[in-house]
């Protein structure tokens, strides 16, 4: 089965500059696509491919002094298996001291995900009855879906995980944020995904086609993806880019003033061929 | 020239838990050691030595049911050369986009260096006209340092650098994040160091023994350390650990409640031979 | 400027077994490429790509009992500059305390290039009077394209360089390992690559196509590129994999009995649009 | 339980030079030391302490112009369990594409280990009937401690394992390349220690000193120590460094010529105290 993904995103900016874009898929999604995943650069600039220290794809781009405006875009389709999101109930949380040491970094706090805040003693009142594992981690969803509200308008780029918590609004990164401060107060190692997530299986979304903000928790010796704002099993993720939070896997990072003059996703099922 | 470092901490804990230690130090230290360097960890508990993903040599100790206290502690011998910290004004600032990729992270927003905010905007009005390069960091330390008055019984380890800012008032620690966070609004990476810093050729420091915090900056092809809190060259340091901030490093993390009995730090001259 | 780029492999494989194919392009030149890279397996089987120690982009294919023939394909299409390869006079050797600590691997014996050999003497015989950096590394070659007699019939998979060097025959790969020796005997770290070179820019090679070998030195802070077979600057090469010699980067590792089928490689200039 | 142990190495060389010294313990290893682990070098050097790319502790030294000796040597205590090595006869071996993809590099041939010659037909029929796992390495080691017959006075630092296999005479060091190469041809990934063994337990050694070399076979998601030479599970064994065979991981290599003039190793078990 199969989805055509892709974006056009247009940046105003202040030249020199430097634009840096976690915009390819993941390197384990490489495998899946079925069209050329280039990303198109206007005018064309020097650019460098590089792995960041997830192993996400980065392109980094220097813009010379008299370019204003960057075009940003691809267009490609991707197979997916038509498989809803793993429910694996007896998952197990590893004790602290069996985790893999590569996973203990997602465990800290990080910019957006507070670990050492208040919601450290919320998250052990209102979780710890909870049976460790998967029905902890359902736990912590079920309860960030119901305490956010979603609402676009509202979004805004520095909200962190307490934030969230305290104004009860947010995007889906919000909704990423919280889970995964939440896991991580409760020793379950959870990371930040970005990636493409089109309403495969499901009514039609109102909203704009956008990217969507999902989490990682490592149960089990492996990990596993979740999605608090929308806490149904899905199809179709295809993942993007993972690091502790948003702050390490921001889709585009203009290093100076600039401002988004157009940001369109696309994320759609392919009819059968 | 020879310094004794080390240190003896107690921690009150409910196990079962896990601990985490940053208190070897780095690597690059190693060779300057001139006795052994013993973590002693009483009582005798299963550990794990390892490298995280800055290299930093972490250890991790697993706390078994029953354990309420754990005593760690350290004494040894390091060598330093006598040169008091490098001042090179003419080394230079790199252009983003030559910036090798590993350094690129170290100019993000971390848990306590809201590079995401209202500092982005004081940081070009307050520094964009100094000369780039080395001048614009010291200008930065220059800055931090009359800004933030040193206050022990004032320290809040979640204090971030933007608080900091705000508050006027910090420890070591938060003069390095605002520091930091200051450098990397003007596309300078900068990283959190965490380290032994006697009072080697300076006025004998009226505190206590205590671990120091200072910062690198990228210039001209390496890594030079600056020290916003004391603002002079210094004398002697031994670099422990280095990350995005203070929470990369952290000298010990245990997951779950606990409180800290005892905390000595050892860091002196010794008598020539 | 493009060329077309892919193969056609067959291999009778004794199953149950597993298949490693290192036969996509270097992760610095994906962004060249111009329609998609898809490694096709037939039949479809299990199959998961990573990261080897060098970077390479491997592919790893369980082959379950009952498979005999596994078929791998890929067809795409890379832009590349119309430029011959860099020829650098002036690039320094750097004496060897000064090279980056990555590089020393590549200074040291390998499976098929004997360092450790009287190749050690030979080479500073012959190319010690010879100014270091580039002026060496171009005798090396220059020497080697005389001395080997390029023979597709006559190729061995085993054949080492020391034993290129006693027979005086072989292709490629017989002429890379010995170039590379010989470098690193003379304290130049040198790396063996794989990879799609067309006969652009030249005489058609009366030759069927196929994969080529050429290697890298380390010069002047960078690789560049040496070819002992051609000895001449050449346009157009894209790289596959690099390693200390062929044993890394071998295209198809069967492990178990095989047979290869089918070795077909495309790699033309493409008119202009 | 203590053991004492280290070395003094004297090498006439030919200045300048460099020298990669591979002599700290692995960093597992370093818990257990209980004095300081200084490598002297004479004269005073500039050296520089890095990781290999297997995770050694390497150090490397720049030798000036107008040195013509340097002597390295090092003097420690290291604490061992007592327990002699494990025997685990129900550790499986792991189908090829179920091993972690950072295992497969020990599969491969190497300098020392033609795992791409006629030891590939060998291994299979001598050791294709022997159940798979423990069973078969045990074969294997079994086999080589049978054929090669150890004899100090004939050690040459270029034999291979195939010319172990066919010389049937060697050192430890070629015990472990031939052992090594065999498991390879069985697809069990295996990879060459060095490392410090004293006579603990056993009958006191005639011969001086030295270390010693063993591997390491990966059954069941771990490593376990062979040794061919011994074929005896031993006690105290503290590992220096492990690569893909010695030329991986030698203890001393000089840039240019070199002579070693003297060679003294120290490993004996110390009286409680």
């Amino acid at each position: 089965m199969l989805q055509r993904i892709g974006f056009d995103i247009h940046l105003a900016v202040s030249s020199p500059t430097m634009l840096v874009a976690n915009l390819l898929v993941r390197p384990e999604f490489q495998r899946d696509l079925r069209a050329l995943e280039h990303l198109s650069i206007s005018p064309e600039l020097v650019s460098e491919a590089y792995s960041d220290p997830f192993g996400n794809r980065a392109v980094r781009v220097a813009i010379p002094e008299g370019v204003d405006l960057v075009e940003l875009s691809l267009d490609t389709v991707a197979y997916y298996s038509g498989e809803p999101d793993p429910v694996v109930p007896d998952a197990e949380q590893h004790p602290l001291h069996e985790l893999p040491v590569e996973v203990l970094q997602f465990l800290l706090p990080s910019r957006y995900c507070e670990v050492d805040s208040e919601l450290m003693d919320y998250a052990w009142q209102t979780f710890g009855s909870v049976p460790p594992g998967w029905a902890r981690v359902q736990a912590v969803v079920d309860a960030v879906h119901e305490r956010i509200r979603f609402d676009y308008a509202n979004a805004r780029p520095t909200r962190t995980a307490l934030e969230a918590f305290r104004e009860g609004t947010g995007v889906c990164r919000d909704f990423a944020h919280l889970a995964v401060t939440l896991c991580r107060c409760l020793n379950i190692p959870a990371r930040y995904v970005n990636g493409y997530l089109g309403d495969i299986g499901i009514e039609p979304l109102p909203d704009p086609m956008d990217f969507s903000a999902w989490f990682h928790v490592y149960l089990g010796g492996r990990w596993y993806a979740f999605d608090a704002r929308h806490n149904e099993p899905r199809i179709g993720r295809i993942e993007i880019a993972y690091g502790r939070d948003a702050a390490d896997v921001a889709m585009t990072t203009v290093f100076g003033s600039h401002e988004l003059r157009r940001f369109e996703v696309t994320t759609y099922e392919l009819p059968d061929a």
